[in-house]
């Protein structure tokens, strides 16, 4: 199947093609790039509402500014399908988002119409004043920077930080805050209310009816007040928009707001805007979803909604003959309800990920016990911190890759102070077609060093339960729990809760000779190789670890007796990681047993499907036999040339 | 010496005793309260100027609030002396910062009246938001929170996205913003510039004068348009100010500028707040270092002075027989600019850190390529790595501990584009008498994990300087660079710069039987150990490794292959950290000696200087000593066995 674009987009392989249409034709070319947005996404899959909302920015930004001489930074970036269209990568969509093909966001080494790499939210406007600043520094007086960020991510505080240094620098830097109401779910908070309040003008006209009325009672005092009035109004308009500004208390000039889907006055805008200099902002009112009316219904669905039917919208959904095991987040969503009613202490707390986490069910549930506080994994660990420190045990749930977001917080603010707040790190491990920036392979290094944390990880639905409700017994400390993006292996999952003693593990078959400590749920892939090396005549014991802090000192003092090699797996950095744990009882307890470590080697890996990366980095179930047999191997050698040398 | 409480300080063990006072007392309880805390660190030592800008403030909230069940939590904290001297602790000060003695922050294990614990910036009004959502939850409709913060904390972005989500919880939560334009070096940005916009009215007075214009101009429309614009101008005051205010646009009713030195109005100020439900803030202008008129004079040098000669105002240094070695920070600081000089790419950039850092060195020198982007260390790896894509060289310089809140930063966008920043980790290791919530304990092991980071540490300053000059070169990608607070070892420290090959020790000294593997400044403790050891006649090999990333294979294969035992020395912790790492590469080649890894162990070290802690974990020279005579003790024990066994 393949997407033909339309006339005029198929003429368009990079920006200098787009300046070459006049401006009468934006909205036809701003139509076909949404066809062809709508048309390939429900193909291919990937991000889609983002997209389709900033179709006609997209049109209007590459054929006003000189891009890349312009520098161009889309916040997130996974509304930035129409960029990749309009800059060269249009044939490659059938590749977006696949092992090896282009990425869902906009990397530098892809493309040098991509300025800055971003995956993360909020970068947008602190990257863009880098480079700005360095064109003042390099006296490149006419080059344009331009930083598109989400009205969410907005909320979020690096924006506000850039925005601080940004007001002050007195570079040449363009923010347009694309206000769609949204992050993945909608957002949240004082800022959204008050940018509400702008576009809906309700700010001015409060202050407007002020002034009548106060006119109105002094018609005692002259002939004609309401005329009066009409002119202080129209006379203090400008200033009174101006002064009641956020951004302007942020020394940035606000243009706005103005209809983010009328491509033609965008051009003019944007065009008028380049002659001005310093830090200024344009508010564009957008629609998520825009021209796919299912789309703009449902936002938070079509935010990446998988394969469909672009006639009836209808998404494809994989047909299963057998019962299947549930996504792990649904398992946390509703296990979260099963412990807060039990335990009136337990609290519900997410950075802007109530769908992705499934918190959602817990928010509808109990609105008064769980939170969406915004993009903001900073607050929302402090503010964990602030529910823990009243007795109750908030459960926080950031994805892995977010969590680098609070990685202070979470030392400073709660281990410190030994805090009962729960960490539940949702897409740990590989995070799939979202690819490096998404990938969660860092979490086990960075928490087993912090002090007090428990670091923990289910092999499968049950042990998540399980850790779950371990985490909110009394006195636990801060407690984390990893777990990937996806499906579990237990259709049955509705478990009976009970508590796993901080620090066990547990056997999953006994061998001989070679021993797997498999932490999380990776250790099913170790299932499925010793079962292979079974059938081989092969017999491997095989040790589900749970906690890579602290660790079954008593199970592996006894998995380090008996067997003459280890192999470590885990779904996370080698660096730091459980398998470096491993080493370091070793280390600190004499034992000497070779031991070969399984995991996330020390580069970055691209996107793909989990299993394409688990085989790329070696530990899917072949990979982790294989490992097995060599090791095996290598021991049955030194054992021979030791048995010689005596 | 000890230090005299005035009469009616003397009397106060307890907010309780403090309410006994009336109100005209609070003007002398300040006083005394304020001479108390000069009186005492000028003895004892610790910050200053940050306490006596608050005493008015401090008094007027334990006068006026029911702590400890109302809460009360202060920013940072450092500013919390006189909070600690009304709450029990006045006695204790002479133990101020000591080793088993107060801490110089709120800790909430120390006293009920700390209700959380602080160091790192901005984290009071998200911490006092989660008491106060607790406090919903729990129907404890009376109960006051508050949070006092600098206009320098609200610079950075957690403080913004706690605004953000306070604005529309609708709990009772007070900020006070303490507007003194100061950080520890002048506060800068928009938002200050903002603060100062607001505590002179100009706001106001631009829209009161545009009126009063307006209507001059409308004369000919009534008898009297100036008594008409005095009405309008005092009908709409509160409106205007109202809607031209950052704080109302994020939904937090504003009250101030008010005089944070006038204690009884504060007292009246803050009594009638209790009764306004919802979130609120008071903006209080102090001045930093309040009454002691140097402290006022040169508020970067009066944050935390030392001891002093409270009449003549003397700071004390210490008297040297020698020439003593710099600060690693002052060779930091004057091979920024060298470095400068001899590359027109290299910039520096600071999170509010000129005068700790050094970095003001540059910055007086270069004011256009060094910049002090304020509390705000994700804009300033982020900015960072803007400047590093036009192929500029940001030295990027942090605290150890602070590069904690920008760890997303540093990966998502500085490593996975593998964008040559150099991270300067400053107050790497034991911070001192600041203790846990400032020691530099985990970067080591944080930073490893990262793909295409160098992770360096220098045993002295010409190291510094030559891995400084290393990490500038082209193509280095992200350097980090870590040292320790203080002095290092070489009165004669300006030395060529010269490159260091990246991944590659060196020999200190050739030995047998055991070998010391340290990486950064603690090295210089082992020579101190393997000269004594040398002394009772072993001779201890010693390598200084580096780089904890990459390793020196090299050096460690030789190393590996000459010396029956290890003993690796970090003053870092010891999961996931140096020790760890040459635990790695050992499982990886196959070796097997016995390793004794010495460093920071997995729990909360508390404050004391630096040589204390060092003793404290084991690692100072004689712990070395030690640890390396155990360690050869057990290797000739397992020999013997090993040659009877044969």
């Amino acid at each position: 199947m393949i997407v033909e674009p339309g006339e005029l987009l198929a003429a368009i392989n990079s920006p200098d093609d787009l300046k070459k249409l006049s401006e009468d034709q934006l909205v036809q070319v701003s139509q076909e790039l949404r066809q062809f947005i709508i048309d390939s996404v429900s193909i291919y899959g990937g991000h889609f509402g983002a997209s389709l909302g900033v179709v006609e920015l997209t049109v209007a930004l590459h054929y006003v500014f000189d891009t890349p001489h312009d520098q161009l930074v889309w916040d997130v970036g996974h509304q930035a399908y129409g960029h990749k269209i309009l800059t060269g990568r249009r044939d490659d969509f059938p590749t977006n988002r696949r092992y090896g093909g282009m990425s869902g966001f906009p990397k530098r080494k892809e493309s040098e119409y991509d300025a800055f790499g971003v995956g993360h939210s909020s970068t947008s406007i602190g990257a863009a004043l880098g480079m700005a600043v360095a064109s003042d520094y390099k006296g490149e007086k006419d080059r344009q920077h331009i930083a598109v960020i989400g009205d969410g991510a907005m909320t979020a505080g690096m924006a506000f930080e850039a925005l601080n240094h940004a007001g002050v620098a007195n570079s040449n830097l363009l923010v347009i805050l694309n206000d769609n109401c949204m992050s993945i779910d909608p957002n949240v908070g004082a800022l959204k209310e008050y940018l509400t309040d702008i576009t809906t003008s309700r700010t001015y006209n409060k202050v407007r009816d002020e002034l009548w009325n106060v006119l109105g009672k002094l018609s005692k005092f002259g002939p004609n007040p309401q005329q009066i009035a009409r002119k202080v109004e129209s006379a203090m308009k400008a200033t009174l928009l101006k002064q009641s500004n956020l951004f302007e208390a942020l020394k940035f000039r606000y243009f706005g707001p103005v209809d983010g889907h009328d491509v033609q006055h965008l051009a003019t805008i944007l065009n008028d805007l380049k002659s001005i200099p310093g830090p200024k902002i344009l508010h564009c009112v957008t629609v998520k979803g825009k021209g796919y009316a299912l789309a703009e219904k449902d936002q938070t669905l079509w935010h990446a909604p998988g394969l469909f039917d672009k006639i009836t919208g209808e998404i494809y959904k994989k047909h299963h003959d057998k019962p299947q095991a549930p996504k792990y987040q649904d398992v946390f969503g509703h296990t979260m309800v099963e412990l807060a009613k039990q335990n009136d202490n337990v609290m519900g707390v997410t950075p802007a990920m109530p769908s992705g986490s499934s918190l959602n069910i817990m928010m509808e549930a109990m609105p008064d016990r769980a939170f969406d506080v915004g993009i903001a994994e900073q607050h929302a660990v402090v503010f964990s911190a602030g529910l823990a420190t009243q007795g109750l045990v908030p459960f926080c749930n950031i994805y892995s890759s977010f969590m680098q977001r609070a990685y202070d917080q979470v030392l400073h603010d709660v281990a410190l102070q030994n805090l009962n707040v729960v960490f539940c790190l949702d897409r740990a491990g590989f995070a799939g077609a979202d690819g490096p920036t998404h990938h969660g392979c860092y979490d086990l290094a960075f928490m087993r060093c912090i002090p007090n944390m428990v670091v923990s990880a289910p092999m499968n639905e049950e042990e998540l339960r399980n850790l779950m409700y371990t985490a909110q017994l009394p006195d636990m400390g801060p407690f984390s729990i990893r777990y990937p993006r996806g499906e579990g292996v237990m259709p049955e999952w509705r478990t009976p809760l009970k508590k796993i003693a901080v620090g066990t593990g547990r056997v999953v078959r006994e061998g001989e000779g070679v021993a797997i400590l498999s932490i999380g749920h990776i250790g099913n892939y170790a299932v499925k190789a010793t079962s292979q090396l079974a059938a081989e005549g092969f017999n491997v014991g095989h040790f589900d670890m749970r906690f890579a802090k602290p660790l079954d000192e008593e199970l592996l003092a006894a998995a380090l007796s008996k067997y003459k090699a280890i192999v470590t797996v885990e779904d996370g950095c080698l660096q730091g990681g459980f398998g470096a744990a491993v080493l370091e009882f070793m280390a600190d307890h004499g034992y000497s047993v070779p031991v070969q470590r399984l995991g996330i080697p020390d580069r970055v890996v691209e996107h793909g499907t989990q299993d394409e990366l688990y085989k790329e980095c070696g530990f899917d179930a072949a990979g982790i036999a294989a490992a097995v047999r060599e090791l095996a191997g290598k021991v049955a050698v030194k054992a021979a040339v030791e048995k010689v040398i005596r």
